[in-house]
C-alpha cells in the first residue's frame, strides 16, 4: 500500500483534525508549513454563525484565498456527509472542486455516491466514520476511500457510540482494511504517535492537542482552561459529548445523569452554538469545553511547528 | 525504580488478571510456568457458588496445595477490598498469609490499612483501582503500593466509570506516579504489549485474551463464542458491564437502553451468578459473556505457554 505521506504529499503522516470553530486559514497554513496536512474545518475563520449557502461559499473562498498567500503546501477540507438535499455539503464540495483541492476529510457513514464525486474530481478521501466498525471500514474501502481514520472513544468532539478505545480500534481497523489507517483519539504527545504506529496505524489524526497552539483560533481563556485542566475534571454531558466541568457544563452533566436524555442536552448545546461560545469566544464558564481523555498529557502550548516536531520526534 | 520482573520475580512483565470464575490451580500454574505472574482469582477452581468463610478458606487452601504440586514459580492472589467486617477479604488474606504468598492483586479504592497489613506480611501490592484517576493513583503510591494497574475503558469485566481508554490512561498514570505501571484493557496481541510499553507502562495485565486458552477453566461453548465473535456484536448491558450479544444479553442491553437502570441489570446478572453460568458453565445463550473491546484481535486459542510467548515476542 502507498504510505500516508505519499498519498498526502506531506513530510509527516500527520493530519490535523477539522475541529469545528477552531480552524482558519492562518492556522491551517501553519500546519501545512510544518509538514502535516492542515484541514479547513466547519466554520473555518468565523467567530459568528453565517447562514445560507452563498454566504458559506463566499466565506470558504475567502479562507482558501488567504491560505494561498500563506503556504504553497497541500491542504485539506472537511466534508460532513448530509442526507439530500445536503446544501452545506454540496456548497463545500463545489468550492473545493473549483479551487482544485485534493484532500477531503469526509466524516460520516461511507457514502458511495459522494466518494465517487470526489474521486471524479481527482480527490483523495480520508474516510472517517463517526463510529468505526469493521463493517463500515470495509465499506469505506470498497467505495474508494484512500485512507481510513480509526477514531477511538478517547477522542474529543462528537464521540463514537461503540465505546471502543483508540488502543483497540486501531489494530482492529488495521486488520479489517488494506488501505492505510490513521489513529485518532487521545494523541497528545510523541508516545501516542509511536504507540499508534505500533498498533498498526500508518499515521495519526490529531485534534484536541492543536487547540492550545499559538496559531489556533481559540480564545485565550479556553486555551488556559485546557492547559490548567485535568481529566479528573472532565465528564460526559450527553451520550456523545464530554467537557471540562465548567459551571455550565456541570449543570448539563448533572441533568444528563438525572434524565439520561442526551439528545435534549445536545440540542441545548447546539442552540448555544456548539463550540462557538466556549472555545472560540472564550465564554468558558457558561459553556462546554470539549477535550480528549488525555488532557493531563497536554502540558504546554507552543507554536504549531513546535508541536508537529514534538509529536513526530523520531518518526521519519 | 525496580522493574516489574524484579518486583515479581518473573521472566516477563506480564500479569494474568484474576478473572472471576475463570481461574484455577492448573491454569494459574500454567501461567507461572510460562514466565508470567499467575493470579488465583475469585471463585478459583469452583463451578458452583460456595457460601461461608470456612468453606471459602478450605477451597482456597485446596487450590494453593494443588498449585504447589504444579509449579515452583511465584503466584499471586486477588484481594477485593471490602468495607468492614470484610469477611471474604479477611479470609482470603488469612489464607494467603498462612501460605506465605507474596503477590497481591488488590482491587478497589486504595486502602492504607489493608495495604499496611499486606506489607507487614512482606507482600508486594499490585494496586488496581476500578476507576483509575490521578488522585487515587497517587494515593495508592503514597499508601505503599509497589505497582499500579492502569485499567482503560477498553477492558473486559467491571468497567471503569471514567471513560478513559487504555491509550490515554496509561501515559496519564505513568506521569502521575513513580512506581511501575501495568497497562490493562484490550491487550490481546504483541502489538498491544509493545504499544503499552511505548505509552509508558512497564508491563501488562491481561484478562480476556487468557479466557480462550486451553488451560483456562472456561466452558468450551464460551471459548467458541468468544473466538467466533466480533466486537460488532458487543454492547453494554449496564453502566459497567459489556457482553457479546447472546440472546439473553440482548434482552438485558435492550432493557438498559430503555430504562438506563444499570443497577437493576447488575443485580439480575449477580443473582444469576455473574460470569458463572455463561463463562464457566457454558450456558451461553441465556447469559452474558464479557469481553474487552479488542475481540477481533483474538484469532485462535492455543496453550497458555504459546500465548505468553506470542504476547512477549521481542520483549526481554
Amino acid at each position: 500500500m502507498s504510505s500516508v505521506t505519499e498519498l498526502l504529499h506531506t513530510k509527516y503522516p500527520l493530519v490535523q483534525a477539522p475541529m469545528n470553530w477552531a480552524t482558519d486559514a492562518r492556522f491551517v497554513a501553519a500546519v501545512a508549513n510544518a509538514g502535516a496536512l492542515g484541514v479547513l474545518g466547519p466554520n473555518a475563520g468565523l467567530s459568528e454563525m453565517v447562514h445560507g449557502s452563498s454566504a458559506h461559499e463566499r466565506q470558504l473562498q475567502a479562507q482558501l484565498d488567504q491560505v494561498r498567500t500563506l503556504t504553497d503546501q497541500p491542504i485539506g477540507i472537511n466534508v460532513v456527509l448530509e442526507p439530500d438535499p445536503a446544501p452545506h455539503m454540496n456548497s463545500t464540495l463545489e468550492v473545493a472542486f473549483a479551487n482544485g483541492l485534493r484532500y477531503f476529510a469526509v466524516v460520516g457513514e461511507p457514502d458511495q455516491a459522494v466518494y465517487r464525486r470526489i474521486k471524479d474530481h481527482g480527490g483523495v478521501i480520508l474516510a472517517r466514520p463517526l463510529t468505526p466498525t469493521v463493517a463500515n471500514a470495509k465499506a469505506a474501502e470498497a467505495y474508494g476511500a484512500d485512507i481510513l481514520v480509526a477514531t477511538g472513544y478517547d477522542e474529543g468532539g462528537i464521540l463514537p457510540q461503540h465505546f471502543q478505545g483508540t488502543f483497540t480500534v486501531v489494530p482492529t481497523m488495521a486488520d479489517a482494511v488494506s488501505i492505510p489507517v490513521l489513529a485518532a483519539g487521545g494523541i497528545n504527545d510523541a508516545r501516542g504517535v509511536r504507540a499508534a504506529l505500533v498498533l498498526g496505524a500508518q499515521g495519526v489524526y490529531v485534534g484536541t492537542r492543536f487547540l492550545v497552539t499559538a496559531e489556533a483560533p481559540v480564545a485565550p481563556a479556553a486555551k488556559e482552561t485546557l492547559l490548567a485542566g485535568s481529566y479528573d475534571q472532565v465528564d460526559l454531558v450527553s451520550h456523545d459529548q464530554r467537557s471540562l466541568m465548567t459551571p455550565g457544563a456541570k449543570q448539563l452533566a448533572a441533568r444528563f445523569k438525572e434524565t439520561n436524555d442526551g439528545r435534549a442536552i445536545d440540542q441545548i448545546i447546539a442552540q448555544r452554538g456548539g463550540m462557538l461560545p466556549g472555545l472560540r469566544l472564550g465564554q468558558v464558564d457558561d459553556n462546554i469545553i470539549s477535550t480528549n481523555t488525555g488532557l493531563d498529557l497536554i502540558k504546554h502550548g507552543g507554536t504549531v511547528a513546535e508541536l508537529v516536531e514534538e509529536l513526530m520526534e523520531g518518526i521519519k
